[in-house]
């Protein structure tokens, strides 16, 4: 993580004026280092029956396989982020159909919005972040080697409304033991 | 905004290895300071036929109006937020119904959450960050006077929405020139 105060520098956990609670605050000139949730943008990315999957490249979790999906930079709006992603990962360029869910993984202070998107072209290829690419049907997915339980939740929900256009997007699952609310 | 370099501090603009935009790294230890969006959840909340307001305490926008909305704490969920939004300005007991919007102000990286959620106990009243609050009826509502451009879609999107369970979170206008997607 990156988002711890820094060795050496001069701030100090207190609570700040008008705040409720304590904050990383420099002595040297009142900044205070708010510490926010971040954002993941990714996408449930479709082409006919099959599912794009990355395999990752990259750390945490090198080598398992996961869908399109990073932080979101400043400046962008979430299904924008996922689009990124799409093509970074994967070449992929899609378009987006629905917000598909919104996790909350609050013990990293991450929100995982999910999108559903289709491919608007078949060919894609790995990005600099993956090991390689594939497109798998249903059973195909490697429900064993995916990097991360929100790729699971995406996949699942994804099927419960593969017919439906109007729909409340999924939070985490009331079952998972993996991440708990 | 709080999030920029720190007067002083060993940060240099620099793409780190592996990445493809610069971002304020530490010269001592290497530490990045990513930035990213910040979220704002909040809650367009009713009872009967009334909806709860809140007039600003404090910057930005002082003694304009607005519904409970403000910044996502570390390890909170997006509801989590709106529901202690609402108990922080308005001392208001909401239950959460459905995630209505969700708008991205790019020029300033915010995402601002908004749901849909029903007084539970009709008493409420001014918080700290509020000057007062008051109940009421959609014609009632300042409009003229409303603190910022999503206070104003959210209402408008609410409307849209009144009688609906199943919807997807609506986005940004698409005829707004008040921030621009």
């Amino acid at each position: 993580m990156n988002n711890g105060p820094i060795n050496n520098y001069p701030f100090t956990l207190k609570v700040p004026e008008g705040d409720d609670r304590e904050r990383h605050v420099c002595g040297d000139c009142g900044w205070i280092n708010y510490i926010n949730p971040k954002i993941v943008a990714g996408a449930v990315i479709t082409h006919g029956d099959k599912f794009l999957i990355c395999r990752r490249a990259i750390e945490p979790r090198v080598g398992y396989w996961t869908i399109p999906a990073g932080y979101l930079e400043a400046g962008e709006a979430p299904d924008e982020g996922a689009m990124r992603e799409a093509e970074e990962e994967a070449n992929a360029k899609i378009e987006i159909d629905a917000l598909l869910a919104m996790y909350s993984i609050k013990r990293i202070s991450q929100i995982h919005m999910m999108y559903r998107a289709r491919l608007l072209d078949p060919n894609v290829s790995a990005g600099e972040e993956s090991l390689e690419v594939a497109m798998v049907t249903w059973d195909e997915i490697p429900w064993q080697d995916l990097a991360f339980p929100t790729i699971t939740w995406a996949f699942n929900h994804y099927r419960e409304v593969v017919d439906q256009i109007s729909f409340q997007p999924f939070t985490n699952p009331a079952d998972s033991d993996l991440a708990v609310r």
